[in-house]
């Protein structure tokens, strides 16, 4: 599909420069951009593959001598950043799922299902399950019964949604996103070592061999609007109160939520996190690839943690934090440069206390 | 289903007080709770939401005032967090898989399936594989040629279970969990940089690109009773010997179990666990979430981790180990004290050094 | 099947002694082969197994005195465990996946595949695929749309390869492996607080509420041949261009791709790595398992990073690497030392002001 320069700016919000009836298909880096391409060059240091690629017009930075770079049409953004949003939604060829209820799809016949959803092949529909409005459940997804998904949801392929998860406006799922796994909940007949090593930070007292009984989660999990879910993820269903998951909050693949954990509004949860059960953490939290957070913490609105933070400790809104143990990221990059010196200064310690004692008489 | 106070005591074994014969159709926080729900209030700290609630019944923490509280009956157990394995098990409401085979399911005609197991909708069933009795196979399942699922399996929707893996009774798994992928192991035709790294602790020696030979997995992986997998989680198959899961291991979503590793009995394994080729574990080890164990180690039986720690060497029975590298949890607790105030100490020794030796004297 | 010690030889290239026509079905470890297994004792170690066991032929260490061990026919190759690839491949006895097209498979009719091709049940195959020669694609796996996938393919149990994929010859995926979910990128309206954190290293700035809009991913996913994806790992599509992965890289199972990430040739991406968006991987490197990398990171060829680590910054090419943040591996066994006796040290510098200065004057 061909999209004029003077559309895609329009739709930006953009200024559009130049030969604006220029059409493109698609978008591409500077130097790799033929003809029928937008090419994005957001930054200055985009300049030399602009003379080096074949694109007639260009996003470019704010400021860009675009025609001195050989385009013909250029589109500048106020934040260029931002504008990939809009035009990399216009520009998307999608994953080509077929409109429609395909005849493989296995539907029970008490699932409410809008008119103008679609499902793929070899999915599965459980009894009353409400698919919303324009959704797109792609091929090999399974929605458990009871279960509601909210207009506009997308699908990909092999997606599992358990009975009685609610999850709300434009959900998004990658492949083999998995939403109402049964919580991680066991416990031992009498008071077992793991309890016994919380309460004494370490001593587990006298070791007794127990088995696990099984705690069944009864909760469910309820997921707000606009929320999007990374491939091979997931969110296990409450042990009583549901897991519940706020608005606009995206998670990256192989991310791990635990049983009853509450996150709020628009945080950002990357890779490979996990957070376990019944932690509960604010709005506007973002959790850097690999964190991990433990059980039953708190952690405030505005926190930030960069990657593979180990988080053992509530943390208080607007901290910004590193390492493991969690602390703050100042106080990490401090402490490690001084874990670098750490063997010189010992070499010091060495030397002053063979000045200052007599042989023998230090520690 | 109603059940009555009275029922779930004896079912319980747990004392019954008041009008007994009030019936519930489920459980609740007590704060949540409407007539109809058994309020959860097992630590005093419940006492105002069963006060804000509408719970006509609770199971409550030993001494509570429960008729000053406004509740009609209580049920009192010993150890009320085991009460809620019995407890949670009779009300749950599972995920309404129907029984018998579904018409879609692919059954090899050289299966064995048990008269009373279910198989749902578009699973996959191998030749010469073996269902045992009362097993519930999900929606979008495989179980591959020559497994065997012991009686009382319950799988839910997409688990995948490899050819030749043997699993014991009343195993569960969720979603997406994986039981018999091939192991990772790769071989280059001379020494490699990775063998010469393990040998001298970090020199690779003269470097030589070379390229991966792959070894199959002929070994299977078995698993004993009362086994749990959680989603999307994996375990490989063995090189030569199998895979060895014991009776009663938990594992939560996310973990990874490679080639030939053995695990003893009532283990935890936590989500985003990673354990390497041919480590053992012994019994009632604790593997807290997002463990790392190295390849070819010795875990003791009753060994703790705490979160995120990662294992370099083998640890004996009984400790309890945290940090990156695993140290013993005390010792890290005091090195971790002792690091953030590492900054401190060095301006100590600094001011040392100025008081001890004279200008250029020192190192 | 059945392979005599000769035949077995001649394939792996190495010498056979003894009875030569003796013919086995298999491998067992040692001490736990039957009279119809080939023992592999290819370490001195192993001496004792074997007079255990009741193998008649072995694959031995070089030097071993076979016929006193009990044995009447010995392999002996110069690379033992190299030879192990291709003596597994003989005795691989597979999935058991039949041959031909499952009538239940969903091929789209303008879907390409090789006639000598297999699809398994419950597959589906998108629009314009194209599948190549001697491909097996497994029991309920995803092919999407323009997807590409090279000649002897071989796809376990519920694999997807989503739209515009292309993926070279003789690619292997273990279960639930997904290669082409969408990125992960969001973007807010106004600078967020993440983006001046990395300006900062730590400070966020004044804290202002935002939602994040997505970019989509509009590049895909372009794999060279030899390469084998594990369990439930997962590669994302990039955003403009494609994300790249070079010939014979080798990735473990639950490994996390980002997007626009590039990896060179013979690479090992071990268990539960994440490495995030745009990052660019040399040749021959080894991730750890637990690795994880930062986004827009250099990481030169050759170089080793040991389990769980944290890589943050660039890594110029032959570093072996360790710890969180990253250090060269013997600077980070050198510091952990010196932590562990950091407790001590601090002990001593009090001594030390105690002695030097009189009291009231320290720090």
């Amino acid at each position: 599909m061909r999209h004029s320069i003077h559309d895609i700016a329009k739709a930006l919000g953009a200024k559009a420069l130049g030969a604006t009836d220029i059409s493109v298909t698609g978008v591409a880096e500077p130097a790799m951009a033929g003809p029928d391409h937008l090419a994005l060059a957001m930054k200055p240091e985009f300049a030399a593959g602009l003379v080096q690629g074949h694109a007639r017009a260009a996003l470019v930075w704010d400021g860009a001598d675009w025609q001195g770079l050989g385009l013909e049409a250029a589109i500048i953004a106020p934040r260029p950043r931002y504008a990939m949003a809009g035009l990399s939604a216009m520009m998307d060829p999608g994953q080509g799922f077929a409109p429609g209820v395909h005849p493989t799809a296995v539907i029970d016949p008490t699932a409410e299902v809008a008119d103008d959803a679609s499902i793929g092949p070899l999915s599965v529909i459980g009894p009353r399950a409400r698919i919303g409005a324009g959704a797109v459940i792609g091929p090999q997804c399974f929605v458990g019964a009871d279960a509601v998904l909210g207009q506009g949801a997308y699908l990909r392929e092999g997606v599992r949604i358990g009975a009685r998860v609610t999850i709300g406006e434009r959900f998004i799922a990658q492949p083999g996103a998995t939403v109402g796994a049964d919580g991680y909940s066991f416990v031992t007949p009498e008071q077992s070592s793991i309890e016994r090593v919380r309460d004494s930070l370490g001593d587990q007292g006298e070791i007794t061999a127990q088995a696990y009984a099984r705690i069944h989660s009864l909760g469910n999990v309820t997921i707000g609007d606009d929320v999007e879910l990374g491939a091979n993820s997931c969110i296990d269903r409450g042990t009583v109160r549901d897991t519940q998951i706020g608005n606009g909050v995206k998670f990256d693949n192989l991310a791990q939520i635990g049983h009853n954990v509450v996150i709020g509004n628009d945080c950002l949860i990357c890779g490979l996190v996990g957070v376990a059960g019944s932690t509960r953490i604010g709005n506007n939290v973002v959790l850097g690839g690999q964190t991990g957070v433990s059980d039953n913490l708190f952690i405030g609105d505005n926190v930030i943690t960069g990657g593979a933070t180990k988080v053992l400790a509530n943390v208080p809104a607007g901290r910004v934090m590193m390492g493991y143990p969690a602390m703050k990221m100042d106080t990490h990059i401090e402490t490690y440069k001084a874990l670098r010196r750490l063997p010189r200064l010992m070499k010091q310690v060495a030397a002053l206390q063979k000045a200052v004692f007599k042989p023998g008489q230090s520690d």
